[in-house]
């Protein structure tokens, strides 16, 4: 990081371990290796190695959190917004990392990777991924690669929120506090049959091809009607109203046609979904959602209750009251098991109309909760 | 009817007009005839023709609201919870009429039916219609074939209280009184944006071919992946939860594939989808959520209190609390609108975790309001 400029330049760095015959055992029984991790970080390393701050993204984000490639990259990381010189979560302050999960498209292992076995893209040879198993990987890039033996924070949104909740419960004694954001520590059964319904739009394209199309066309068209479904469970009914309303696009009066788009929020979905589709894999989609759905702390450790007993971290827990995906009924169980544990647990609803998505936008409420959680953090727990 | 029996017996007739070259004009410009109108009607229109009930269906609906085609037909009508003898709508003392609105799929002409000019399905070349051209063909079949000069209640839920709304305003001479279920003087951005997603996905399946599949084989997979869609938007986070949680499905643990449906929900969702394949048309569905969509009193009508200035029916207008495609909210709009304009109008939310589709399942609150509301109308205004 350079004091003068207001933004960090970063680059992506791939770390390869896991290298057979020490392949990373996973949860459903298969074992997957070499596993490369794309990952960058920003900020330095206190000389007590006591300033890191690991950021677990969601389903379609990736290791680049935050800051610019180049001085004149025009597209700044995810949450640049949070994270950076002066931000909330203060590069000039933190060393922050953030990997690329596993299974996903971004640089890590995933589907689209080659699998060693036979030279081409896994697809669905790929194994099943879960949250677990990310947490492992995560964990082995920063205590083997990284040389960590603690993180002052390890912070999440929606899935992220998951995987920091993990991390929590898997290695106790690494991370000094957790800030989970508009997560839950088990998805909905409304939230799986999202899932499920973007799933079987993908199926549905006769370019997905059992998953093995890396050779000809992507499934652009499913995975596009994958993601407006998302997209509308991102937002909500009050901030389509106040974004979009009824109002047409380009247009004096509708068409009374199936062509272009009458209303200006069937355009913002085509949008969104021709975007994600020249930027994401079909079948990552596929194996992280079913990560998403597959997670539950209640269910995979003996209770809601018991799953946080040997959590010693610290917790900031957040949610939005316009979130509807992951609602804040759902931070109070999570933070109700966590008292129930003896956690030391802060626990802040923000007043948002805005939907789940609001943990990836301009939000001063957010901004300010997390900057102060991480000083009295580290304060407290240094 | 028969009063020694608990359900009444009924056909479907069809009735035809606008016949070249007395097409019916319709909203976007285009004409269309001969116009095919299948309905049923059940119970007995007594010798002063006042005790007539339109049921106006909703997106899937057809004209078998209630009883059975013979006396061993497993199925009842889609309402046979609200409609037949001694039930709230009791056909021992109403003359109930029910009609497939233009555009479907289930007798009356639509995108599937044949083109007269070209001898083939319309497919794409089926002109838009819109609620107002619905009603208009409800209203030439109420009053020219069945030759009612008045109804005592023109009644739906969902899409079928749009067209009440438009009946109230249109004929107020004719309705005495409107009760407008779980719905809306226009659809929000977010219900939009379901029904735009739903239409991209049949879009999407190579066998919509541009509206052109009569000859082959059908979007069944585009048109499944849209009434999935559909199905999450009727139901609630709640009654989802309440319904399935996160239970598997005759399995014991989950599968780590992509193969049979690891939960409940999805397996219900793809059962659901399929189901619907069997029986509707994918054009149809396209050309009736366009016409949701379209749909706005307000906008059509100079404003949302002066597209009520001449109605002269009484209301019932009813919501559930856990409605989240239509909300309450959009009920008290309507309530308002009515009573800037004088208009006798009764409100009544229902308590009910259920979601949307509620109006169509055994619900005692609303059955109760219903039989009260109609009793009294029928004195009131008799």
């Amino acid at each position: 990081m350079n004091d003068e400029q207001s933004f960090d330049i970063v680059e992506t760095k791939h770390w390869q371990f896991a290298e057979p015959p020490n392949e990373l055992p996973l949860r459903c029984g298969a074992k997957l290796g070499p596993i490369t991790v794309a990952y960058e970080t920003c900020g330095t390393l206190s000389p007590e190695r006591d300033n890191a701050i690991l950021i677990c993204h969601a389903l379609s984000g990736d290791a680049h959190v935050c800051g610019r490639y180049s001085p004149d990259d025009p597209e700044p990381g995810w949450w640049d917004i949070m994270v950076g010189p002066g931000k909330p979560i203060d590069t000039r302050k933190y060393f922050v990392i953030c990997s690329n999960i596993i299974g996903a498209c971004k640089g890590s292992t995933g589907p689209s990777s080659v699998n060693p076995k036979t030279g081409e893209p896994f697809g669905l040879d790929f194994p099943m991924v879960t949250v677990e198993d990310m947490v492992k990987v995560q964990h082995a890039l920063v205590s083997r690669h990284l040389e960590l033996d603690q993180l002052l924070c390890v912070i999440g949104g929606s899935f992220g929120g998951m995987q920091a909740l993990r991390w929590a419960i898997d290695y106790p004694d690494i991370v000094r506090c957790v800030v989970p954001i508009a997560t839950a520590t088990r998805l909905s059964a409304q939230a799986i049959a999202f899932d499920e319904v973007g799933r079987q739009a993908i199926y549905a394209d006769p370019n997905w091809n059992g998953g093995d199309y890396y050779s000809g066309n992507p499934p652009a068209r499913g995975l596009a009607v994958a993601r407006m479904i998302g997209h509308i469970t991102y937002l909500s009914d009050q901030s389509m109203h106040e974004k979009f309303g009824r109002r047409l696009q380009d247009r004096e009066d509708v068409g009374y046609d199936f062509g272009p788009p009458d209303f200006q929020v069937e355009s913002y979905l085509r949008h969104q979904g021709g975007k994600f589709v020249g930027r994401f894999d079909a079948n990552s989609y596929l194996y992280i959602t079913k990560a998403m759905d597959y997670f539950d702390l209640a269910s995979d450790l003996g209770g809601a209750v018991e799953a946080f007993r040997g959590v010693k971290s610290r917790f900031l827990v957040v949610s939005f009251t316009g979130d509807w995906l992951f609602p804040t009924y759902q931070s109070r169980e999570l933070v109700r098991a966590l008292q129930a544990n003896g956690v030391r647990v802060s626990f802040c609803e923000l007043e948002s109309p805005y939907g789940h998505d609001i943990f990836l936008l301009e939000n001063p409420g957010l901004e300010d909760v997390i900057r102060s959680f991480l000083a009295n953090a580290q304060e407290a727990t240094g």
